[in-house]
């Protein structure tokens, strides 16, 4: 069967064969697919959709294109969290430890930064030293020494999704629902685990901004995982404004360490927030506790009482990080740094932040990239010091921007200029987590 | 602009701009964009459809990708006809010369035969040493010389489209009307025509074999040709079986050479009439005569007389073609090629003729591609003594397939088996030239 015949198929809206989706990846692994035959099927995948069960088949042929990580030997339920992406969106690097000091075993595999949104990856590399590429013994005997390991996508783990994903980009082709289940899944059941929680974002600074995309995307999210025997979750959580106080990986890192050292303040308090939240939703699935309360408390009581702390300074120390930064967390950041403030240009309120326009203009200054590869600057990022409903004078600071040089910041003044839109009448923030579909019934 | 924010417009179904279109084939061009970011523009071409006014600016946008002859000089209307593709169809070869020995200037550019539709450059190659690479200015002086010239597109015409004619033919996006309008008429309105006739297949053999996407088709490169200011017809006519009696090059080439010596049999017959009548078409068009019927007249005439013999011996000499073949056709095959006979199963009627079967055999024989640059064997083919309607007895000879051995046979003759359907009761053949729809109303 030729690529043309699979082509010609879906391109006329018919549904394909389990056969014809793994023919598929498997030409795109053994290169006897063309860039250009893939780029063709996957426009006529996102014009024309995929049944469940395509979706299915497509991510069963991806994730079986690579290896499939065997942790049969841990004992502990093994779970872990997946975010769809945002902007200042840390929570990975709170709740991991968190979760293990519970008593999971989280076997988190991450990705970098791409556009507007940041990555797990670029974050830990701001510590000096921290290593995120294991080997697979790497990654178990530091999850077996302190309950999880962070670390990024090997070469063996679904690389169809890496071809694909590098083509979906460059073919304007990424914001497609089947497509990305069968990417973020494709992955994330690669690290053989029990127990999934999905943090799908749903805002002006989400990969797909209207809730209801965000639905659609949870709930097959959530009935593929289950299809391959996880329990799966999904929270549907708000990306209209940036997540917590700080967007940039060294100072979300800064953020997530003041949260682990159990100093919460209201700006922080959503990236806490979020995090126990997600964490409970693992210890409940997992069956650690048996109600969301006693989850929630089990998690609480687990960061205020610094264990969570603990096993996170135990993972920098086993991922080859400075330990110190645990203590002194000011070894984040460069010298040099200049804080330029955003200033309120008249009185008001808060009316709503243009996440997306941040995301971007962190891009702007280096701490983000566009094509992946890039190299980033850890360093530079925002800080906010106000929120949505917050009542501002005109010359207040609203945030400020952490920049190499203030000229620097002349490459993204006008953006941000417009970050926030003041409205004369109070406006309440958005839930931070969405309720479900379920929970409106 | 980025390639994937156009590919993106078209992926949502918007209507591209005409600096869009433009930079889409500049790009094709110049290599900017990439082979999977064309794919995927085509796929969502395909899909989403082109609007009238895309696809004069698509089809603009790649005629000026390349060069437009400048036959300004030439004082005669230039003219030129055009077919969609089909099986034994090789009436350019009759036409061009029939047409010059009326007054027309004919500077035809053809092409190759690709699947299961042969190309006029591949028949006339059969002609020992005719040359059909011909520059702009040799096809002026052959012009000059015998009123026509017949050569294959070179680099410098409509690049764009043979970059875009090899991706479509890998990546299931051939059969679309939009893109098949473009393909074709950029290249025919880069010969500088006053006339275009367009001879759009229609039945099993045919590229399209529906009649209303074969109307559809001829509507829209009418419009477009039109639109260019290139006086422009379309005619429908049949390929529900093979036209006249052979099918392969050579024997195309050998019936062209009889029936432009005046020797018309009734195998022969359609191939002269629908010859006549494309040519006539051309002539009042270009307002050489002021009726259909004078035009049939004139064109019969001077196939008659001899003129168009005349000519295309004479071109035949310009093209470095072996003069001798006009007279002596034999020399176009081969010696130790087999006819191997195709005979009747069983008493009745042939009901029909699976045309694309016969073209698809040629393929297998070596007669035929499935890949642009494939070497072609010339001699091989098929010879029809009859034809839909026609009474037959079990065991009489169908048809001969002309092959390098008997045990080639073997590899077509299942398929040869399968040529003709015999019914019990008599079956009106189908018309040759299919009313239009301006003539049914």
């Amino acid at each position: 069967m030729h690529p043309q015949d699979i082509i010609a198929k879906k391109r006329d809206g018919a549904e394909l064969s389990s056969e014809e989706i793994e023919l598929f990846i498997r030409g795109v692994c053994d290169g006897s697919w063309a860039d250009y035959h893939i780029s063709a099927l996957l426009m006529a995948i996102f014009i024309r959709g995929l049944s469940g069960q395509e979706s299915l088949e497509l991510t069963r042929a991806m994730l079986y294109s690579g290896e499939v990580l065997d942790f049969s030997g841990v004992a502990l339920p093994k779970a872990d969290k997946h975010s769809t992406g945002g902007v200042g969106d840390k929570t990975s690097i709170i709740i991991a430890p968190l979760a293990a000091a519970c008593g999971l075993a989280v076997p988190m595999i991450s990705g970098r930064g791409l556009g507007h949104t940041g990555g797990t990856l670029d974050k830990l590399e701001s510590i000096p030293g921290y290593k995120v590429n294991l080997t697979a013994g790497e990654m178990r005997s530091t999850l077996d020494e302190c309950g999880f390991a962070m670390a990024g996508q090997t070469n063996e783990i679904a690389p169809a999704d890496k071809k694909l994903y590098a083509l979906r980009d460059a073919t304007a082709t990424v914001p497609n629902i089947p497509l990305i289940v069968a990417s973020i899944m494709s992955k994330k059941l690669a690290e053989g685990l029990d127990v999934l929680v999905l943090d799908v974002k749903t805002g002006s600074g989400a990969f797909m901004p209207r809730l209801e995309d965000a639905r659609g995307l949870a709930s097959q999210l959530v009935g593929l995982g289950t299809k391959f025997g996880v329990k799966t979750e999904a929270v549907i959580s708000d990306m209209s404004r940036p997540l917590g106080k700080y967007v940039g990986n060294a100072l979300e890192v800064f953020e997530c360490l003041e949260i682990l050292r159990g100093e919460v303040s209201k700006a922080t308090e959503p990236t806490s927030q979020l995090s126990v939240e997600l964490a409970a939703r693992m210890l409940l699935l997992a069956g650690i506790e048996t109600t969301i309360e006693s989850s929630r408390r089990l998690a609480m009581d687990k960061l205020l009482s610094g264990e969570a702390f603990t096993a996170f300074q135990r993972n920098v120390e086993l991922q080859g990080g400075d330990p110190s930064v645990c203590k002194r967390p000011e070894i984040l950041f460069a010298s040099g740094l200049r804080d330029v403030a955003i200033v309120a240009s008249e009185n008001g309120f808060i009316g709503s932040i243009d996440t997306l326009a941040v995301g971007k203009a962190l891009v702007t200054l280096g701490g983000g990239r566009v094509k992946a590869d890039e190299k980033i600057d850890h360093a530079v990022g925002f800080s906010f010091g106000t929120t949505v409903g917050d009542e501002v004078r005109k010359g207040d600071t609203l945030a400020f921007a952490r920049c190499r040089s203030e000229s620097q910041f002349d490459s993204i003044r006008e953006a941000a200029n417009r970050f926030f839109t003041i409205v004369p009448e109070k406006t309440e923030p958005p839930d931070l987590i969405i309720p479900s579909d379920r929970n409106l019934e």
